[in-house]
């Protein structure tokens, strides 16, 4: 089927989706999971296939990530399971007013209808995004990269059976089949069969959204994130916080990339940084790309370079770190707001004051006060499950959970009243 | 200047507007209400320079819509009054979590930053525009239609002048002074200077909004209503609700322009809607435009013609109702499916389960059952005020107030904690 066909036919079923019910939905995910962990024999050869394929053409992470076994299938129908216990996000009765005319007007959370997803080639977000989707009451279009085409499919047809015994229309989740760029391309001209469309990527697919999307589109991931230092920070806090933003899972969109450090500790401070980031990591010690002042403290170290002209504006996503001086939580805010992705940014400090300053000045989907940058995550904010984070202010911004895959409608009852 | 280094002031000024605090946002709002009526003398010169301009070049109802006079000066700076007496939305705990690390995760109501509006020849909506963003925190970049520029600056001027009296940065509320079309693509494609784009206009703006914005962007206003007389209506209910929905203000986007009617009542109902909306009215009797089975039983009487190829996708926006009749309460709903902007649609019945049958299948943003489509409208809906009204599903939808002019940003706050 082409790209087109396939999100009509999902705009064909996405009222039965919307009208299934909680306890319907719940049984289709249930009977996912339980499709996905019998089809594991089928899954597993078509990923055979997928890696067999992308050998020697996508790197070792990328390897890992297409990779799946017996103990990742079981995760994914965990994952699914977990979606079905969480509460129905559709129907909910947001407000109720009774107005002087005596109409009730009752705003009711709804599905959006037809969600879109174009990501990379990892198969495991193939059930986490058709889960969350069902559970919305929405029907979804899958758009995998073509490394995991042959997997993808497999765990898609399993989940298929899932939604068919429950007695839901298979065609809620589909799979886009056209694995060339041009397929992108038409989910994100298709206006009118397009509620949302959430792009999963690096930045090439993000900018290409932004410049090419008709339909309605929601920016996630790039995450250029910060951690400054104040004059009144603790710095053994200072130096936990920043070790775990930055080593604990260097690959994601929550690690740090920039470490802003305040002129007046600057001296003590960056000695210790180093100690904990290069000398005392046998693996992975970080690379530090220091400007000029925080070069003239660190300079000629093991790890130490100057920084060059992009590195401040750079998701580096790997054991690297930008490290500059500022003179003042003044500035350490503006170089914030020139140079972050508005994604995850935080202050270490003890004084309430810089912290509050920080905290309304800083204009970045999770602003933090002594906390690690990592924390940005659906599960970890009590979302219970997480599509993505949203870089953009409309609509969703940060971690985006089932409530996010919803709109509402207003529903009005009256009793023939008209409009003086 | 030019729409970008307008743009940019705006940027550079947003923060201000962020962070000014409810006291303060309410007595700039109070002073702009002032100079507004104090400038009236300059504003009804401007604006008789945009009337003399305009003369035999728009319609009379435009013309009507462009002129001011003390009156109408006087409505606006109440207007304005009003929205300070609204409660603030910026600042609000939307949710508040303690996780099991003890970071504390509250969800709190920030201004989306800079928001644009592009806007007909309304020389009022300036004023309810800035009012808005202003109360919401926001920057505002106005661009309204050529023939009102003149009065549009002097209404801009005098609001600044109430701005700086308060305070605040006059640069939070501009004007646009390129009024060709170039400065209208300039907005839509200021990638990362413009947070939110409200085209407010008829579909040819809006459609040129879709295909070419790159900044986030609501689309407003354009409404095919529907009401569906059901073989169970009430039908003196039904003829007082369509009369009030077609007739007392038809160039507005919730004002009903097609009529569907069920086939078991056709015959009855139909002449005593002609009764109604053409014999019964001296004045502006009603065109309707009648489909086969509707043109069975009222051919050949007064105001009654065959509807032509486009009738049932046509916004009026005049005294002209398309006529259907229907076999089935789901040939209703699958006819607005596919006809209706979603914007407002209405089903007329004393049968409860035809009206959860309507109300669940119907993807409209106001669903009605047995009231007025009229009422769509932020103050009908207890807004108590509108910035327009949303047919998309994305952020908002329906009437958009000030809580649809935030976005939020979680604050997490801890004494050290790192992700495991």
């Amino acid at each position: 089927m082409t790209t087109r066909e396939i999100l009509v036919e999902a705009n064909g079923v996405k009222a039965q989706a919307a009208l299934a019910g909680t306890q319907k939905k719940n049984a289709a995910l249930l009977a996912m999971a339980e499709e996905l962990v019998c089809s594991s024999g089928e899954i597993l050869a078509a990923n055979s296939e997928d890696v067999e394929a992308a050998r020697g053409k996508i790197s070792e992470v990328m390897t890992d990530r297409l990779r799946l076994d017996k103990k990742r299938i079981e995760a994914m129908a965990e994952g699914i399971r977990q979606v079905a216990a969480l509460p129905d996000p559709v129907g909910v009765v947001l407000d109720t007013v009774v107005r002087p005319s005596g109409i009730v007007v009752n705003k009711i959370s709804v599905p959006l209808g037809v969600v879109a997803i174009i990501y990379e080639s990892r198969p495991n977000v193939t059930s986490d995004a058709a889960a969350l989707c069902v559970k919305s009451g929405n029907a979804c279009v899958l758009r995998i990269g073509r490394e995991a085409y042959n997997s993808a499919k497999a765990i898609v047809a399993a989940m298929r059976r899932g939604l068919g015994r429950a007695g839901l229309a298979p065609e809620l989740v589909s799979l886009v089949e056209d694995t060339s760029r041009q397929s992108s391309a038409d989910i994100m001209t298709a206006t009118g069969l397009v509620d949302l469309l959430i792009p999963r990527g690096g930045a090439g697919l993000i900018n290409a959204c932004v410049q090419n999307a008709k339909v309605p589109c929601i920016q996630t991931g790039t995450g250029i994130c910060h951690v400054y230092v104040d004059g009144a920070a603790d710095e053994d806090m200072a130096l936990n916080i920043i070790e775990n933003a930055k080593t604990s899972r260097p690959s994601v969109c929550n690690a740090m990339e920039v470490c802003l450090v305040h002129a007046d500790v600057a001296e003590s401070f960056l000695p210790k940084l180093w100690e904990r980031l290069v000398k005392g990591r046998k693996v992975n010690p970080v690379l530090l790309k220091l400007d000029e002042r925080a070069y003239s403290v660190l300079g000629g170290r093991e790890n130490c370079v100057p920084a060059g002209g992009g590195d401040f504006d750079t998701e580096f996503l790997d054991y690297i770190m930008a490290v500059k001086v500022v003179s003042s939580l003044q500035e350490a805010v503006e170089h914030i707001a020139v140079h972050s992705t508005a994604h995850s940014d935080c202050i270490i400090t003890n004084d309430e004051a810089a912290a509050e300053y920080f905290v309304g000045n800083v204009d970045s989907a999770a602003v933090y006060v002594n906390a690690s940058t990592r924390f940005t995550d659906g599960g970890e904010f009590g979302l219970g499950c997480e599509m993505g984070i949203s870089t953009q202010k409309l609509h969703a911004r940060g971690p985006m959970g089932l409530k996010e895959l919803t709109t509402y409608k207003y529903v009005v009852r009256g009793n023939g009243q008209i409009r003086k």
